[in-house]
């Protein structure tokens, strides 16, 4: 049993904590939102004032941000000439959680380095609802023992935890695999369009792709055109999942990430005009779809 | 064991024809190039000097053509007064293999249909290699009750049966799912490229985004990175496999397949301009790399 | 003056006819639609019960018509043992005025050559405004002194004369010119949103980009944003001008013609998909927004 | 005549400080390279041994910078408690020629207002040869009178000003046109060489397109087809001119701002990712593109 400091309780850092808990760590947390510390009491756990309190004596720090600018602020920002990674014990494990460019992690990863701090990157793949059923994915920078010394802390969040590489490699498998995703889930939307404008059934086209060559993940478990398979986002008008918005996200950091390392990905790039075509079309009586479920996609091909 | 008319005795035709010898059928074969039809005695068959004649009291025909106008010239096309069709007697089974538009193959069936004939559209997939092997895939149209009078000649050949629904469907099926292998073998390439010059190993990515939302048939089966898999293309020089001519050509059929149905299908047609390049672009030393494996489009984002 | 034999009097066709008999020449035309036949008669022309009578003692054969198949009936299908062509006397010079594939006007081109006739394809360019006003581009394929011989007519529909080379010549050079166009069209509007959305005044945007390296057709006569520019379709919702269903039939002909050439058309071939996604969205308020002009590409930028 | 504070002399910058001295100005230059420096003291000016002693007492101020971040540090990084700005007097006008993100442009112009320091942002087209010859086009963003008040300055080094709008305008300007520029001439590239592999002359086929409805400024002054224009760089193997590395620059900045914005460009970013591809593809014996024309483009679809 660990004492781990918990900071960003949002949709995705709240339940993860919460898990923490349910495996038995002394989890001390800190959010700007009072609801989230509340949440977090109510499960057994213990809320901080600042995020200095939370990391005081800790194991374990685990991070859970919107974006690389509050990364950076969270943990290099000086205050009384000091900044957070120099308040936090150099045995502590600190796990940034985050999805952020590469390059910004490498940063904080640097200066935690230079204060002989051990930091992971580990950004995750799974969603809400990956966080809540404790079935996450770990794509994971830096060094391979830190990341065997986290290894429990990332199973009581996650079922599947990759270790990727170097510092920022988290950050770097995450974006590749993303940016794919959005490539498929398009592509996938696309072929059943077009089977359906060509008289098939889109459950019987679905089953032969999905065991012929054009098989991938959205076949099996996901698929985007309503009715097909029960309990996916398709099947409940879009509601739930990954959001527009998120999917959005990741491709601006891939292509960030292309631009940075003269990488051309004109799929990656063409996927990333059609999420922001889509969000900004408004589909089916939203004015905006960037809330919905990424595979609501399916909607530009099949209006 | 059945009585078998096989014309068109290719890459493909070639050793499926011989399938059907091994499994205990009497195949007469028909094709122009004298050489082909030898084999198909060596391997125990026979060869006919004329479509008409390898039809003869056939219980099944089988086709094995390169494009539509040789299906509509071999089936429709008249002679005495008569065509191929007319020759064919009314309970035979006949099966076109060639991967054609859908259109076409609506058009043959449905003039075996005024003759009462029973017809069926099944292009494949599996290349070359699932042709020798017996391993290919075959995509249906027609009845369900001629499929299934025709399955002991497919498992003959094949692995996979599929029934997609009427007559065209098989092609439709076919088109939808290469133009999803398309856009997942080309958005795989682009993710591993942008992988690795981001300082990840392409095998360590591979395998992370195997089991992740970016999991797809490349990465399963056909990783097009050099070096990530044993005994795919792309660990021998592209060569072998399913060559970017035929995709070329399988992204054509999809585009016009798109154009007849009002269908908006970016990401295939991207692929298709990807795939256009690369060929003309020729690739290390190719002069034209459309004779390479498909998953050189590797080779587009990390020369 | 001379005698003209007209066929097909559609939105194009009609206007292009009655500015013939303004011009004075002596106009026998034949559609199928007897209003279009009586607005003829009314503009001092005559009308024939068919098209052999409308080609009958004509110094020129002018043929508008929708499509392909249609061009290749009218001129070559057999009747009584002749088609049009062994109808048409061997002096006389045939225009073929519509928009179809190369291949097809080579096709009919060769089958004119053969008989000794002399033909021409001439697709124009300018819209039903084009067509009304006398003002239309013709792009012309054929033998340079057919040209010279015809240039009477061409001059009393049209202002501008190309001659782009032999047989078929005429087709490809529309073909490039429509698909840039729909590529520059779609990129201007690209271009306005993006500095729209960042605070610029769209027509003092436009107004710099016409005078700099971004200077095109669009932004010089057809600003698709709407207030920019007055009596162009943006400024009046869209309506009047070159439809968006035209231009996908024209991108649909250039998409074939690369295919068919083994050419990359990457722009071209993702302004097709954004037309036909633009198409079947419908956008404010129209169910289909094929009956658009195609300047309303600039919606789905700015929705 | 004015006293004028010159700040990077690079390829743009060195030329555009000599032909202010060349109008009468009285310059002081500043640049890390002496040659540089030396240049601009065989010309008639004078050169200053930091930014600080090159803006003492001038009237206006002009930079010219490789990227955002040279800029921000040249105004606001902080030496003895104060930033440049803080040593500029409150009536110098300062123009940043630089090309760089609106936003950065916006941050320099909010923190010069807030020391009332009157500051344009001024990016310019028209390359080395424009800045050689004095015809640059500079598309400005600040206030009207501000712009009024540079006037002589901007044409002693340009022969087009214009006014975009309010602070960061010029940059967004310059951002869309340069998206536009790259679309329209991939796009006009790909015409042509869609033209010529259906057997048309490239200049035949150009002459066609300008004056018609794909007319554009590509075709006006800068074709990229080989031989079809004298003393463009397409004519001299695609050396002098705008570099392809430029175009990747200019176009990366205008991807950050449609993410930013939140707008959908798919024309632009294809452009970007054909772009990357070229460079990294090496056309013709070089091993990387980037140092060819932008118009080199053309060997992506003339290989």
């Amino acid at each position: 049993m660990a004492r781990i400091g918990f900071i960003g309780l949002g949709n995705m850092g709240g339940p993860m904590a919460i898990n923490l808990i349910k495996a038995g760590h002394d989890v001390v947390a800190f959010d700007l939102v009072e609801a989230a510390l509340e949440r977090v009491r109510a499960a057994g756990g213990r809320s901080a004032a600042s995020a200095r309190e939370a990391v005081l004596d800790a194991n374990f720090v685990v991070s859970m941000l919107p974006a690389g600018r509050h990364v950076e602020s969270l943990y290099l920002q000086q205050e009384n000439n000091a900044c957070l990674l120099d308040e936090i014990a150099p045995e502590t494990v600190i796990i940034d959680c985050s999805t952020i460019a590469a390059e910004t992690a490498r940063k904080v990863a640097a200066a935690a380095r230079e204060r002989t701090r051990r930091m992971l990157d580990a950004p995750v793949s799974g969603g809400v609802g990956g966080a809540e059923a404790g079935t996450l994915t770990f794509m994971i920078g830096g060094d391979a023992e830190v990341v065997e010394a986290a290894r429990p802390v990332f199973e009581a969040m996650g079922r599947n935890v990759f270790h990727a590489g170097d510092a920022g490699a988290g950050q770097v498998a995450k974006m590749c695999n993303n940016m794919l995703l959005a490539v498929l889930m398009t592509g996938t939307a696309e072929a059943i369009a077009l089977g359906v404008a060509n008289g098939l059934d889109p459950s019987v086209l679905s089953d032969i792709m999905k065991q012929s060559s054009g098989g991938n993940w959205a076949l099996n478990v996901y698929n985007p055109y309503p009715g097909v398979m029960d309990g996916v986002p398709a099947s409940r008008d879009y509601s739930g999942g990954f959001q527009v918005d998120l999917m959005i996200k990741d491709l601006t950091l891939a292509m960030e990430g292309a631009a940075a390392s003269g990488q051309s990905t004109p799929m990656g790039a063409l996927a990333r005009s059609l999420y922001v075509l889509h969000k900004n079309g408004g589909a089916l009586g939203h004015d905006d779809a960037g809330g919905l479920d990424f595979s609501s996609i399916q909607k530009l091909f099949s209006s």
